[in-house]
């Protein structure tokens, strides 16, 4: 059986150009740009909640390490280097040359150095650590949203949510649509250039991602931010193509993916109505569609859904909660 | 049942007095000192792997975090940050009390901001990523041993090998060392007073943390520098209280606890000869015992021991890796 060290080497080690001293040593080595502040996030992905166990490799390393630069995307940070703890069972060496690659794939995307690590035996779980880099109080925050802002969210929201019901055999996705929803679930972009884009330019005032479903997420930025925030439902990105047609049964999951489904690492941002021309121009440039959904008003952490007349609707779904009951 | 979101902010949140933005956003943001270079290292700990599954939760804490700053030890850095990747079974709030108690002890003692982290459910895992400061290519790196240094040793060796046959039942030890076995064990204390000390004034070449055992991490140094390491055997601190006689069983097995026993959590470095009256001054300084127990010699990479008269004697003990044979 190869040893930890020869596993290490044959599959986590690439070069790291931006790091000092990569793996290896007992710590590696970054040089952060003088004055910078680090973005650091950390996220563990555990076989049987986040993926499931027969989730194709290649595409769950680039998930493994995607769910964290997506992170790093709603501080507006710009990814530099990464950390990969892996509990792997008896390891598979095809299984790993594959997951590796995956990883591998993402880091190159998005400039990144998986500068170190750690495998050991265990039941299946992935743990990565991004680190970004962030000029000095410039980062997007959750709790810097004003009042008179507007909310804004990128791309698509609920492809993942029907990917998965279709994983799992709950649903049987049409031909149109499934390689569309299975790739949010299986292999998301996170939002890298649009984050960066909203910071240089000062576009934005507070973000974050997409993980926990709409509600849930648009919630958190309210609440940070001590506003309500009101969502119009109509303004919705649409997100089946032009022309499909749904079943209905398959309509009214979707409209609930849309609201609280987790996994498809969007951006969900506010900013001054000011800036509607600009932040219109940034997604025609980075060819990524940036739809206004809605505001946020005075108030105390309040998210509320309005129809096509603006008057309120009940909200019935809640995001995703590992230790909570999932989707109410 | 209580959320993810309302066991993060009972149990692991708490002031970050070092850090720009703590718990609560997407990723937390630091602040390097200018001209540091940032020392990061991640580490997994997995139930019935790295620790057993009835451990004391409060001691578990401590040494999830303690396994992590050893490492920045071992480069000479100053800790700081800590994220922290909790994958838990359905939480049990009293266990849950106890270990976060039992990692914020350890971030006090050592001057350490949890940061940031993770909470999701699974079988039980965890992950630290620890971070810290050094001023630019100072670090004390594995490559950095010379022909003509000599090796050293904080501390004992062995101690918590032995504790480990004790809580697995294979050994029964007898009360005059059991405690200090089990501290070791279970309390490790990172030496991050001594990897600074030695860093600040340039006394060590090269550093590594006794984890894998002292053959092995021994080797990876030599390994590293491309040289061969000799040890005296006659040298190792003897570990045992004075005047304390072990039975031969034990005396047997410590023996190749202190060859290949991990989880001991010392520094072993490489020093010129002309530094030996400047080391033993910082061990009286900072109350730890320092050994020196070999030397590097043209190589490459490769591990003797020497008996009383210089004589090599056969290396029969490998050290500890997850997925090969252990203790050969």
């Amino acid at each position: 059986m190869p040893s930890e060290f020869d596993l290490i080497a044959r599959h986590f080690v690439r070069p790291t150009p931006r790091t000092v001293l990569g793996p290896g040593d007992d710590a590696a080595l970054l040089a952060p740009s003088p004055g910078a502040e680090i973005a650091v996030t950390t996220d563990a992905l555990v076989s049987g909640i986040h993926f499931l166990p027969e989730t194709d490799p290649e595409r769950l390393g680039w998930k493994t390490l995607a769910v964290n630069l997506s992170d790093l995307a709603a501080m507006g940070a710009t990814p530099r280097w990464a950390l990969l703890a892996c509990v792997l069972p008896d390891p598979d060496e095809d299984w790993l040359a594959a997951f590796s690659s995956g990883v591998f794939a993402c880091a190159r995307r998005y400039g990144v150095d998986v500068s170190g690590g750690d495998t050991t035996r265990g039941p299946l779980s992935l743990c990565v650590t991004a680190l970004g880099e962030v000029p000095a109080a410039t980062a997007l925050r959750r709790d810097a949203a004003r009042a008179g802002d507007e909310l804004w969210v990128s791309g698509f929201l609920g492809r993942a949510a029907l990917g998965l019901a279709h994983r799992r055999g709950e649903i049987r996705l049409p031909a149109e649509i499934l390689d569309a929803c299975l790739d949010r679930l299986e292999k998301p972009y996170p939002r890298v250039e649009l984050g960066v884009a909203l910071r240089e330019n000062a576009l934005a005032h507070a973000a974050i991602d997409v993980s926990d479903g709409l509600l849930a997420d648009a919630g958190h930025l309210a609440e940070a931010s001590r506003l309500d925030v009101e969502i119009d439902l109509t303004r919705l990105p649409e997100g089946f193509p032009q022309g499909f047609a749904a079943a209905p049964s398959l309509t009214e999951r979707f409209q609930r993916g849309r609201l609280s489904g987790g996994d498809d690492y969007e951006l969900l941002f506010s900013a001054a109505p000011e800036r509607r021309d600009d932040i219109d121009a940034l997604g025609a440039r980075i060819k990524l569609p940036l739809s206004r959904i809605g505001r946020f008003v005075a108030g105390a952490g309040g998210v509320s859904l309005r129809d096509a007349r603006g008057e309120a609707l009940p909200v019935f779904y809640k995001g995703f909660d590992h230790f909570a009951e999932n989707i109410q």
